[in-house]
């Protein structure tokens, strides 16, 4: 079992950050990816919706011996784990419970701050993570709409990014968190310019928070890899251009890397 | 005939920039409207997923009786209107053509821009539709992705957006376009900014054209009302707090308003 690759899903790109953090923390390990670009943004789609694509991702994985799942895509984690958990016969790591766990050890004033998607932050599903380990924590919650265009866009480094991380940030620090959770795969592209506005404020990655988890995991099953190369292959459901491009950007510089277009069936 | 309202359709909240221009040009006439709101953005959908949308909300329109449909969405447009045609029983109006031959008649220099979302710049459909009036017309094209993200959070005063806006126009200028076309229902509300930094070049808002070929149609085909005030219906498939917000922010202040939520049926 320890010889299967890690599978990672999202909907997306963004679970491309995750990717970057097992790479770092787990170098030897083989990593298939799948992203269902031509089927983005999943966050307005209806549960069922939802869950039927999160299925066609992991069964895919699985038809790929797959040894454990990374579901990397906050929608899919707050929405189709359990249903995911039912029926794939493969180890499933979402990226909520893990970093909720770590920002809940962070935080020592118990006011922890949570950045997301409009559909992330109103799915509640976070906010149900940290309550469920300590109901004595606020939350503290901030939509960031324009933070997944101006990443997706490559303007993390650009003036209009700071003054919008500014705006979104601001309202937060003066709730007084000490502790700020980036709860969206794109986040962490933003994270060097978030550190300068939040300051001493803790910042929470998931895909750190979950790699860890994932390293854990391995090794308490014995699945860890113990010698070997980093082999990566990623797979688009749409491959455009600009797909390409944030693969790169999201994931870093990689060796070995294959990257293909596939069409799921429903 | 000439007692029905005019239907008017968009995958969101966009098409309501069109709706503010029929109110201009036709303030006696009852209007529906219907937004996809629990489903948009269609940009990234399949051909086969956005014409059976389309029919879904084409046929709604037809339910309540629409003596003429508006297909106010760009993706719409480009992707349904050969199967709208063959199966509505109503007359369709779309939002490229009557654009187009505006923006052919403005242009003096044969050298026209176009501003859209990528979806829309990469499906050709507007290139095609100027180059069947005149083909011996340049078209330059940049795609603007911040632009709908910036006008749904209500930024279109912000200085971000004005930094934004120079960096998708000035390379348009630079090409000596005399007339450029904002080719996505968002952008009229960026109009005074990109007028700002167009200087000269002649704007065409694809909603005003419409509006106009849309009265001339019902004038042609006696079915313009003559007496009466304007009535108001918008539906949506998902009524949130943001998608009222932008009801007013989109279509400007309006007596005689009624906002209500639907399911369509598959």
């Amino acid at each position: 079992m320890s010889k299967g690759p890690i599978g990672v899903f999202d909907s997306g790109v963004g679970g491309l950050t995750v990717v970057r953090e097992i790479v770092r923390l787990l170098p030897q390990e083989e990593i298939l990816y799948i992203g269902d670009t031509a089927r983005v943004p999943w966050g307005t789609r209806g549960k069922q919706t939802i869950t039927a694509f999160s299925h066609q991702l992991a069964n895919f994985l699985v038809r790929k011996k797959a040894k454990v799942i990374v579901v990397a895509c906050h929608t899919a984690s707050s929405v189709a784990l359990p249903s995911l958990k039912k029926k794939i016969k493969a180890p499933l790591i979402d990226v909520i419970q893990p970093s909720a766990q770590k920002a809940v050890e962070e935080t020592e004033n118990h006011r922890i701050g949570l950045i997301g998607t409009p559909a992330t932050i109103e799915s509640g599903a976070w906010q149900r993570a940290i309550k469920k380990i300590n109901p004595a924590i606020k939350v503290f919650v901030n939509p960031c709409p324009l933070f997944v265009p101006l990443v997706e866009e490559g303007l993390t480094r650009h003036p209009v990014t700071k003054i919008i991380v500014k705006e979104y940030i601001v309202p937060l620090l003066e709730k007084k968190v000490d502790t700020l959770i980036l709860a969206c795969t794109h986040y962490p592209l933003l994270e060097g310019v978030i550190k300068k506005t939040a300051g001493e404020v803790k910042l929470v990655n998931p895909g750190k928070a979950t790699a860890l988890f994932l390293k854990e995991f391995l090794q308490t099953h014995q699945l860890k890899k113990r010698v070997g190369k980093g082999q990566y292959q990623f797979f688009f459901t749409d491959l455009s251009h600009q797909t390409v491009k944030n693969l790169e950007r999201f994931v870093g510089k990689l060796k070995g890397v294959k990257i293909e277009e596939v069409s799921l069936k429903e």
